[in-house]
């Protein structure tokens, strides 16, 4: 099982080059889970060089949630993200307050059960809570169904890396929920037609 | 239950000055989570700045594990850390790797059960894995006993914020049992005499 070649690889993101992913949401949905599992899977299985951060400011109490992960073929300088390829949005605070930090042609992916307003039709809106509460029964493993997602888009980790790190860093006990939820994440994003997305970034209020 | 007044304050710690701590280890070893709760403890619960770094490359396979926590009271602008104030060594190899990045008035804190060879005798050798083992019955939360430990030693995050941080990060239902080991760590380093300790690293072997 892997990434199934796509537009997005297609559009020139060479292996080697540094690629930069936010993932974002409330606190309690998982993000810096989900991020570890994309880092360890990048850096450990797929032998990348990786940074993966979280940091906090006076606003961590507001119960916002924010992970960078970074993924060269190449040592990685400086370790946090300076302009996104991909943004994940688990709310639609995130992806206004985000939103502006993504590269030109870098890639949005909202879940579209939380976020409503979604700023770029260059954009993924996919329902991880959606998916997670009525398809896997359990609404905490949404952070892994949009982990699916986001491994699929991203052309710098395979999704067996991702597995393996997933089983890993789960706890004890909950792997194959898990591994489902992030299954259906990997077919979520596959059933979108990716060559009909605008190469580059608009702001919706721009596009009239 | 707070942290007592201790010799490693005094000794000029300024409350909002960049304080780098390394967490390190073997895979497995649960150092990343340790990492993360203290993270989540300065940072969400004591509201100081906070960034919280693991890197990857190609050393990533061979069963190493690292993270990094860097504090302060003001803006972070390089995240990771450079030359360190705490360094934690979880076995012989990141000992030996790393104790090179201590600042001169900087701590190792060492797992005794699994270091012999202290490069400097302004270290505490604690035995993490013997405690978790034989005192909480579980090897595996031999991450929270030297969290507890080097809880008590870092001036920039408070014990309290330290166990609020760890109550929602680890898996549910482990709270108790692993409450209960980072409350054996901290019991630990407070039997410790910290004013014995050498004002300044001397490596071991330029001391005779």
């Amino acid at each position: 099982m892997d990434r199934l070649p796509g537009p997005v690889q297609e559009r020139g993101h060479v292996e080697n080059s540094r690629y930069e992913i936010r993932l974002s949401g409330s606190g309690g949905q998982g993000i810096i889970m989900a991020a570890l599992i994309l880092a360890e899977g990048a850096g450990v299985h797929d032998g990348k060089y990786v940074s993966q951060t979280q940091s906090y400011g006076p606003e961590a109490r507001g119960g916002k949630s924010k992970a960078e992960v970074v993924i060269s073929g190449k040592t990685i300088d400086y370790p946090k993200a300076i302009q996104l390829d991909l943004l994940l949005a688990m709310n639609q605070a995130s992806c206004d307050e985000y939103f502006k930090d993504l590269k030109p042609d870098g890639l949005l992916v909202v879940d579209s059960s939380l976020v409503e307003q979604v700023p770029t039709s260059r954009s993924l809106a996919l329902p991880f809570t959606w998916i997670a509460r009525k398809r896997m029964g359990n609404e905490l493993v949404a952070n892994m169904v949009a982990l699916g997602s986001v491994g699929y888009l991203c052309p710098q980790v395979s999704l067996k890396g991702l597995e393996a790190a997933l089983k890993t860093r789960v706890p004890a006990g909950t792997e194959k929920k898990n591994l489902r939820a992030f299954r259906a994440g990997v077919k979520a994003a596959q059933e979108v037609d990716l060559s009909a997305l605008p190469p580059f970034i608009t702001p919706a209020d721009e596009e009239v």
